[in-house]
């Protein structure tokens, strides 16, 4: 993948446009508009950020968003009376709003039919065994976190997945670094870019793993192993590395990088040097707006699945 | 509640005999052994010992105990074979695995009919929201997390439950404090001593909070707030105090204690300081023989569970 030719940066806003171009044309065609909750309990200015892009994105496309902020201590309650009101489709929560493992036990009190974010444990179960849909019947996709899907549609627009090869081996061949391992983007990712073929390090703080789908090309889950090795040694070895390190003091070294690398940044912060150009063949700065576009479309999704129940009872 | 009578030192282990017997005896009046499979997958010493204390507790009463050592990037999946074996009843994992989130996930991994920790969500969600049975026709009584349901036995032993109280709302006019509001053990003890009327100060390295039922003795879950206090304040305020913090080096200083107070330390580590015995009119030095009693006790219960299911599927 080694390339001579300038970097060429690929803004989040262009991947985003065919979506937000296909989500406003499906709003049209609907009677209903979809309306999504988003409840913003912390002061974070990360935070406030993606409310407001995810307001905008909403008015743009045609679904309707409201944000509720709300006392942390009322959260659970708030995200239970919205799960139970009809007129709302979708409900999301700005995290974090405590932190630790009372944030793991929010995620789970949201309505799985209403968790845009897919954080859930069935829906980040699913992505960690390649299931795919929600019913044995395979007429429900599943729901996928919104962040790692935004990743990988990105590295579908750009060229990484390659479409010459069979649906769900698209990254055989690839070796892909992700620095971060947190629950709700950087251990999904790892695993569902294994899922789809490639050899996966994953960085951060307690150590290096490797993910892979195994020996053969059509186990159900990814394998994960501990390794000994350092940071350089394993983005040297990638052609795609991907970054998501919540701190601005945090800067992946360029010289680490293999000419010609795909260099991706989900973090708020710019994880990557200024001159991370004069390596990388792409270079994509941030993912914010993908992100809000698979908010909707798993808006429209679950839609779909809730009137699909309403009207059709389980005892039919 | 002031004494001067000398402190009353009560062992976890004289707190359990009673509950021993009574699961020895339903074990030999039932025609199978129920069996907890322990998944080890750390190396922390404190883990070992409640591992060899399981093993010996269901030695002791009859249940089937077996230890399965295991890499913990194997875990989720060996729960999950577990979840399926017809012949096992009830699954723990000793953690920590890999701290944080990832263990959060791994308690949703274990089957909720064979969760005799009571970790996954709808367990501890149920706590939260004083949820008691499992079905509408409250047929199944709900699996309580296990250490917070030990450390409630031991306090309806001591007598701080008051039996002349309906049920429900035994604690009604006492004041305690419980020093950690971890996910597994002290946030859930905080709202089940709050459901049950208490007034309770959550103490932890972010701030302290208070937990109540609100102003009724008759609201469904409990009510959380921050407030602006030291410990010394809540703790000189409490007949009860509570303390599991996870190292050596903390020590709750016994001067902030009000004379006659009831201090139950649940950490492996001494929180309390040599002379809590001054102050304390009954001290309470550990837990762990008592929660392993109500592993048995939930172990029990499941399998009870399992076989009603089995007997009589949702169709009949």
């Amino acid at each position: 993948m080694a390339s001579t030719t300038p970097c060429k940066t690929i803004l989040a806003s262009k991947v985003s446009a065919s979506f937000r171009d296909q989500i406003h044309k499906e709003i049209q065609e609907r009677k209903v508009q979809p309306k999504l909750v988003g409840f913003l309990a912390n002061d974070d200015p990360a935070a406030k950020k993606y409310a407001e892009w995810t307001a905008k994105t909403c008015a743009e496309t045609g679904c309707g968003f409201e944000l509720r902020k709300v006392d942390k201590q009322d959260l659970e309650q708030k995200i239970t009376e919205a799960n139970e009101e009809k007129e709302v489709n979708g409900i999301m929560v700005y995290y974090p709003v405590f932190g630790g493992k009372q944030d793991a036990y929010l995620q789970n009190c949201v309505s799985e039919l209403k968790d845009v974010e897919g954080l859930c444990h069935k829906f980040v179960h699913n992505v960690y065994h390649n299931v795919r849909y929600m019913d044995e019947e395979e007429t429900m996709k599943c729901i996928i976190p919104c962040t790692p899907l935004a990743i990988v549609k990105i590295l579908e627009y750009i060229g990484v997945y390659n479409t010459v090869i069979n649906y769900g081996n698209r990254l055989y061949g690839r070796t892909i670094t992700v620095v971060n391992r947190s629950e709700i983007v950087g251990r999904p990712l790892a695993a569902m870019l294994a899922n789809d073929g490639a050899k996966v390090y994953s960085v951060d703080v307690n150590g290096i793993q490797v993910f892979t789908r195994g020996s053969g090309i059509k186990l159900k889950a990814h394998k994960v192993e501990d390794i000994d090795a350092t940071v350089e040694e394993v983005v040297g070895l990638s052609d795609v590395v991907i970054t998501g390190v919540p701190t601005s003091n945090y800067k992946l070294p360029t010289k680490y990088l293999r000419d010609g690398v795909v260099a991706i940044n989900f973090s708020s912060s710019k994880n990557f040097e200024d001159d991370v150009k004069s390596k990388a063949s792409i270079f994509v700065p941030s993912v914010g707006k993908v992100t809000v576009a698979m908010l909707e479309r798993n808006l429209l999704r679950l839609t779909d699945y809730q009137n699909d129940i309403r009207e059709k009872p389980k005892s039919q």
